[in-house]
């Protein structure tokens, strides 16, 4: 194995990817070089990949640090191709699922046992380009393209730090955990690790996507009583029904502010509530349908740069606790590969978010759909 | 002592008190008429009461819930002149600290075991009357004068609620304990109950008034080991240095935003802050002063009516918490006299905050030292 990962640093496969050149622009199916893993590089072929809204965020030129041209991409899985000098953790062969979110487990973060958010990447994944060398993996022509959330899995190969990679079960079916890339385990962490939701608690879950069906679901398998969806498209309850959600508020229906509404519902508010949206003005009424005294609001939604959240200070004052959550708290190396352990026992669900799936080369079409409320996640195969 | 209090019933002491009639208006000192304790009430002969901003911002004018006239005043001790049918748990001649914050032991509040906010008498101390008729106790040439707080201390006689009593060791100096009716505990508390704050900690304060003092205090207790003060006024940081603070910083004496100077200061920020002003702005930098991935800030200042605080969500969805904090988090009866306690084994501080000591009399020259840099708390004697 180890002899297939030297011959492979010295060649440069050619590997279909969908860059983005511009913002807004339809992404480009073409011939991309990748370079060889240097030290504590991994190269790995993505088999399957599927889109979430950071990706088209930064696409729409929203993100003022988004670099173009750039492969994005960060909820895949694949297989090792290669690894540079000093990787010892996965080998060429070794399943894996890229982790936007690395885990170095030597950083002060990392070593601090109180969040998921690891620094030792954060500098190069940051600006497109890899720790080693500052410079990018991926090339058209000579002209490099810029990575993207150190993972860039729009793309038959990239290049990972090998803090980011979580090796895992290789009889899982990539097709499928690929989704625990992002989404699914940022909604279930949001109520395991984040809230840390008891036991006959009543939710109220903001935004019945991807993430918040997951939510939905962690809020379940935590024991909560009721567990309140409110979406202003009503048609997302029927699904809902199946992760969990068990009361359903459409903030249409209702003259009163929607945080009164939940209130109301809830004999003064719910004990956690979460944001599944990524709207400042919804973050608020998330806060403050919440039970005075202990009630505790989670953000997972990602607003636009620059947008801001306010609130009367008494809301926090009589009791209640504004909090936010990033990949649910999850550390990404060590509980990636548990919570595809979880997916293989049946414990949570993956099957059921996808909704589409296509070839990479159907990308854009893939970006339309994210618009499209009957698309929860378009698992992408990057083979054919 | 059950038959003292059956007299007491019957007669209506004449009080002197100190009558808010007009917002920002002097204090009147005159004769109030006490009404008898009702079924569940409390009739208390304040010796020793304190100030706190909280009476100031209500005499001010600028609290829309403010009710004139009314009787301020809510850190005091006494003791227990008469108590209604039904009260049980104390009796005259017992040493008493008046709580504004009730603890009736049988809500949803006190029997969450989440949070210290009774709601059993606030419907009626809200709006300045007594649960039981829905009246004042207090009048003047028989014109009601409102309550405030459920306390109103600035009195030589209150009536309270039973839930609002707590009784104390009758050796404790009520000179001095009176301070544990709020600021005292407010601080103590907002680092040992709401932050939880854990030894090897960094800890900032922005405010170094009795509140600010009481969370170095709690901090330093607690195990903390940079306690970082915060004032506009210099000559905080040579009182503050007694209660634990061991580092201070002017914001006027910096360029940058106060939240940069503390996380350069700090090599990524604190891990617990505290807001103990009422400034909103202030409660920004508090929060964003705290360090990415678990800090944690406490808002303790109250801030005038209708501000709001805000922020990027990003803050929050990096693991920064917000959090805030009503009489530290403490259940009045039950706990303020495990705090006197504490005081009287010399484990917390008291007589260093009382810096001021004047009779009911003076009280409106008590209230323009609150707005004096040297005053942290000016006691009034009632019996003069
Ligand atoms: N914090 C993290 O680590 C993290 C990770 C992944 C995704 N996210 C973010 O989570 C959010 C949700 O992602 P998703 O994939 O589930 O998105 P999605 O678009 O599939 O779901 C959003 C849902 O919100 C509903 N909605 C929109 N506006 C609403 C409103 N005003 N009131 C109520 N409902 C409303 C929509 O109808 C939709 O059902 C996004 O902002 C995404 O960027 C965060
Ligand atoms: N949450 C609660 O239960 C509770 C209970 C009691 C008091 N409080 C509130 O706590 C706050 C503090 O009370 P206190 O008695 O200590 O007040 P104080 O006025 O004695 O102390 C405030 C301190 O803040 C400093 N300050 C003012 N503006 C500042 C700024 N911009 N930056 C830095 N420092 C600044 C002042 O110089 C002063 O030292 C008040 O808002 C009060 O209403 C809250
Ligand atoms: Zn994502
Ligand atoms: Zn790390
Ligand atoms: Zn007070
Ligand atoms: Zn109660």
């Amino acid at each position: 194995m180890a002899t297939q990962g030297q011959i492979n640093l010295i060649s440069t496969p050619i590997s279909i990817a969908a860059v983005a050149y511009e913002p807004n622009k339809p992404l480009v199916i073409e011939d991309v070089q990748v370079a060889p893993p240097q030290a504590g590089e991994v190269r790995i072929k993505i088999l399957f990949t599927a889109l979430c809204h950071t990706d088209a965020y930064t696409w729409s030129g929203k993100d003022p640090e988004g670099l173009f041209p750039c492969i994005l991409g960060h909820e895949a899985a694949g297989v090792v191709e290669s690894v540079g000098e000093g990787v010892t953790e996965v080998q060429p062969g070794d399943h894996v699922i890229p982790c936007y979110q690395a885990e170095c487990r030597e950083c002060k973060f990392c070593k601090s046992g109180k969040t998921n958010l690891c620094g030792k990447v954060r500098s190069a994944t940051g600006v497109g380009v890899m720790m080693n060398d500052r410079k990018s993996r991926f090339s058209v022509n000579g002209k490099p393209i810029y990575h993207f959330m150190g993972t860039s899995t729009f793309s038959q190969y990239t290049v990972v730090h090998d803090v980011s990679v979580a090796k895992i079960d290789p009889k899982a079916p990539l097709e499928k955990v690929c989704l625990l890339g992002c989404g699914v385990p940022t909604g279930l962490g949001a109520v395991w690790n984040t809230a840390k939701v008891e036991p006959g608690s009543n939710v109220a879950i903001f935004g019945l996507g991807t993430v918040g069906l997951a939510v939905a679901e962690g809020a379940k398998t935590a024991g909560a009583t009721r567990i309140i969806g409110i979406d202003i498209d009503s048609k997302k309850y029927e699904t809902a029904k199946k992760f969990g959600v068990n009361e359903f508020v459409n903030p249409k229906d209702h003259q009163k502010p929607i945080q009164e509404v939940i209130v109301d519902l809830t004999d003064g508010g719910v004990d956690y509530s979460f944001e599944c949206i990524g709207n400042v003005s919804v973050m608020r009424d998330a806060l403050e349908c919440c039970h005075k005294g202990w009630g505790t609001s989670v953000i997972v939604g990602v607003a636009a740069s620059g947008q801001e959240i306010s609130t009367r200070p008494f809301q926090l004052v009589t009791g209640r606790v504004w909090k936010g959550t990033a990949f649910g708290g999850f550390k990404s190396r060590t509980q990636v590969p548990w919570l595809v352990e979880k997916y293989m026992n049946k414990e949570i669900k993956v099957d059921e978010y996808i909704t589409h799936s296509m070839t990479l080369g159907e990308i854009n079409k893939a970006f339309d759909l994210l618009h499209d409320g009957t698309c929860l996640r378009c698992v992408l195969s990057t083979s054919d």
